[in-house]
């Protein structure tokens, strides 16, 4: 093994090739771990002269395989970039290469008593390059928007070697073709992401959440309005959990409290983020009070210190560890336009106990913004019969979100996940087009090919 | 002339090819003026198959020449395609063709009880298809974002006809390439845009507007953050105005007045959009007088109802005009870190005088983003003298953006009036890549040729 640049021994390599969910098993002859943007472009020169098939990763955490050499390739990490190059508390701008750990981002942000929004599940171990390279979502998009609404500026090796973009700063900068937008949500096709300007935030004063029982799900859209106008779009996390769920987090999850224990249908986890000024609280509840009294709701608690928040929290961000250990599940990962959520649901979960009696749905995620994450557990002690099911499920599930207008794919991407079955729901055009850029920027497809796009 | 579609008839004609400040003038053989996107496709499947050459126009307000046919090319005038398709208030969608006028989309969004944020001097006649092509800034930009940010979806023809893109209005979609980012300030080269879903707002409850003296530009970013941090970025403009800029608006526009008129130096626009449960003027009015104790501000006013707020609007709405009255001027659109703004006043000022003495600089602009209205009007009854001078000054201006790692376009675009110079702010490669993309979705080059990319 080289010195910390490169590495072919087998041990070494082997946590790369693993995706944390089984679906996937990568091999390789080689990795690579440049330490500089100069490095990443003499690689990729040398690859596109040979014709060297290579794949970029980051935290090894993406959910569609995009980031695994399954068949052969060169493995590229970028953990090795792992800089904040500065932090500009002035400009509001924090400059990351691309293998920084997104909680390490957070964290600079917040020694400089700023906000860096994006959050999510794995962000203790997934990189700003994957983040941008998949235009990650999580749970703050409501108010701070997706990772591509966080880039001010990106540093990209090209598929020839050649790097392009700089890092300004800038918030506006109309002079041509907005490249950088071309590799956000790429996943590593179209170049290689080493570095990013993101935009920071003022850091929230406080923070007030609320646990809501739901009375029924066609509610949310306009409890939501409600609580949008009345704190002025405080509103930062709004997310739905079935009854289920939270049963799954409880059953499976040491040191789980339901605040809500009497309430079987859907619940809500609401937070506004509260400047110093006004403390979102008072709103809340009143608006809170008032959807109770019209029927939208049927119960809610505020936490009341930092304790109960974080117990809040738990029952969401468990939920995805809690489904492992109840087996194994079937993964969707939706959006429907807001206003037909409900619809979808309703539309969907007769159907899945048709196809598969017994079946469990476990559907939860980040209604504010339209995403479902429409998860299926197979029926108790009968993982078989989830596999025989799985494909009529799946088509079920993306059939039914194309009658509904919605994406098959609101947050993961395609990887290899979804490359073949996006060409039934994306038009031929779209698809041509995707392939004519893919075929300008990397002729020779060497950059994670056989990804994103059908075959 | 046809019905309505096309007209060949000069004195028709004539209105779309004088660009309103007469700096570019256009010809043409044809109007078109097609009604659907159908026919948007047919003409350019025409087009394309016998290399016409053809140039897209909204409502003809552009500051970069893009809309103009100077070389002869035919004229796509969206005009008629002023339809506004849907307004969602549940999904907070408003979907709108390329013709429809800005201020009519403000409009229908206001008539829904939503807010359509977008907010320029031009919007009683400049067009939804322009905004997007031209990736529109304006006063609300620290708030709500460019019009790249407001779009959610596009309906886009191909240089060759085909025509792409749904008219989705997911918040959330992640299946390959976002396309629509590639036409959003692409200026009509890279296809035609006939229809956008655009993003609503809930309205806001109430305004608190202010105008303020500040002691010196280099406290403007300092301000900014305390207010922001205040009211948790309720701050919706923040409108930097020199104190030579107002005297032109008192001198040469009727019915406005100063409500500091002793002050001396630069003024701000400031205004919170507020919710309804939390009106930011106590706030606002508190830390401006901390502001004030700490040096940073020497004088403030809030206005007290809508006619004080609109007098106060006025004279940053009136600026463009006001200089117009006063003589020939250049104008600039730089942008530059925030925290540099004051720096760079103090760079390109006095080199200006030496430069060019007599010479009056009007800077104002959107500080909030780093975007500055650089103009600089002739020496008095002097308009030839700063005909002589014009390079020098726009060199000055440029290569001192290129040093503070700014853009020498924060919001106009490129078009005829930067295209070139362009080559030497942007790297080889950046163009490079530019041109290849032209070339994929434009290999005959008929749409909009000769601007953006330098020849």
């Amino acid at each position: 093994a080289g010195a910390g640049g490169w590495s072919d021994d087998a041990a070494e390599i082997a946590p790369h090739l693993a995706e944390w969910r089984g679906r996937w098993r990568g091999q390789t002859p080689l990795l690579l771990r440049p330490g500089k943007a100069a490095e990443v472009a003499c690689i990729l020169a040398i690859c596109n002269e040979t014709g060297t098939p290579i794949v970029p990763q980051g935290g090894n955490t993406g959910l569609v395989g995009g980031q695994i050499p399954t068949q052969g390739e060169v493995l590229l990490s970028l953990e090795r970039m792992n800089r904040i190059r500065n932090v500009d508390v002035q400009d509001n701008v924090l400059i990351a290469e691309a293998g920084v750990i997104l909680a390490s981002a957070q964290k600079a942000a917040d020694d400089a008593d700023r906000l860096f929004p994006l959050s999510l599940g794995a962000e203790g171990s997934c990189t700003i390059g994957g983040n941008i390279s998949t235009n990650a979502g999580g749970v703050g998009v409501l108010r701070y928007g997706m990772m591509r609404d966080l880039v001010l500026g990106l540093e990209v090796v090209l598929a020839d070697g050649r790097v392009v973009g700089t890092l300004r700063s800038l918030r506006k900068d109309n002079t041509g073709y907005d490249l950088k937008q071309l590799f956000i949500g790429a996943e590593g096709t179209l170049g290689v992401i080493t570095a990013a300007a993101l935009k920071l935030f003022p850091r929230p004063a406080s923070y007030t959440t609320a646990y809501v029982a739901l009375a029924h799900t066609t509610y949310a859209v306009e409890l939501l309005q409600r609580l949008q106008e009345a704190t002025g779009n405080l509103v930062t996390a709004f997310e739905l959990l079935p009854r289920f769920g939270v049963d799954l987090v409880l059953k499976h999850i040491p040191e789980t409290v339901d605040p809500l224990s009497r309430h079987r249908g859907w619940s809500l986890l609401i937070e506004t983020s509260n400047p110093r000024a006004f403390d979102a609280r008072g709103v809340l509840q009143e608006a809170l009070l008032t959807a109770s009294e019209d029927g939208l709701v049927t119960d809610a608690v505020i936490a009341k210190n930092e304790r109960e928040r974080r117990q809040i929290w738990r029952l969401r961000e468990t939920l995805p560890e809690a489904e492992k250990h109840e087996g194994p599940s079937l993964k969707h990962d939706v959006s429907v336009p807001l206003s037909r959520i409900s619809e979808f649901i309703e539309a969907t979960e007769p159907e899945i106990y048709r196809i598969l009696p017994g079946a469990r749905p476990v559907i939860f995620g980040h209604v504010g913004d339209g995403n479902l994450h429409y998860n299926v557990s197979a029926p108790v002690g009968d993982g078989a019969a989830l596999d025989a099911a799985s494909e009529k499920i799946e088509t079920l599930i993306h059939e039914t979100t194309r009658r509904f207008n919605g994406s098959i794919s609101a947050e993961h991407g395609l990887g290899l996940a979804k490359n073949e079955v996006i060409a039934r729901y994306k038009s031929a055009i779209e698809i041509d087009v995707m392939r004519a850029l893919k075929h300008t920027l990397d002729p020779k497809n060497i950059l994670n090919p056989g990804k994103v796009l059908p075959r």
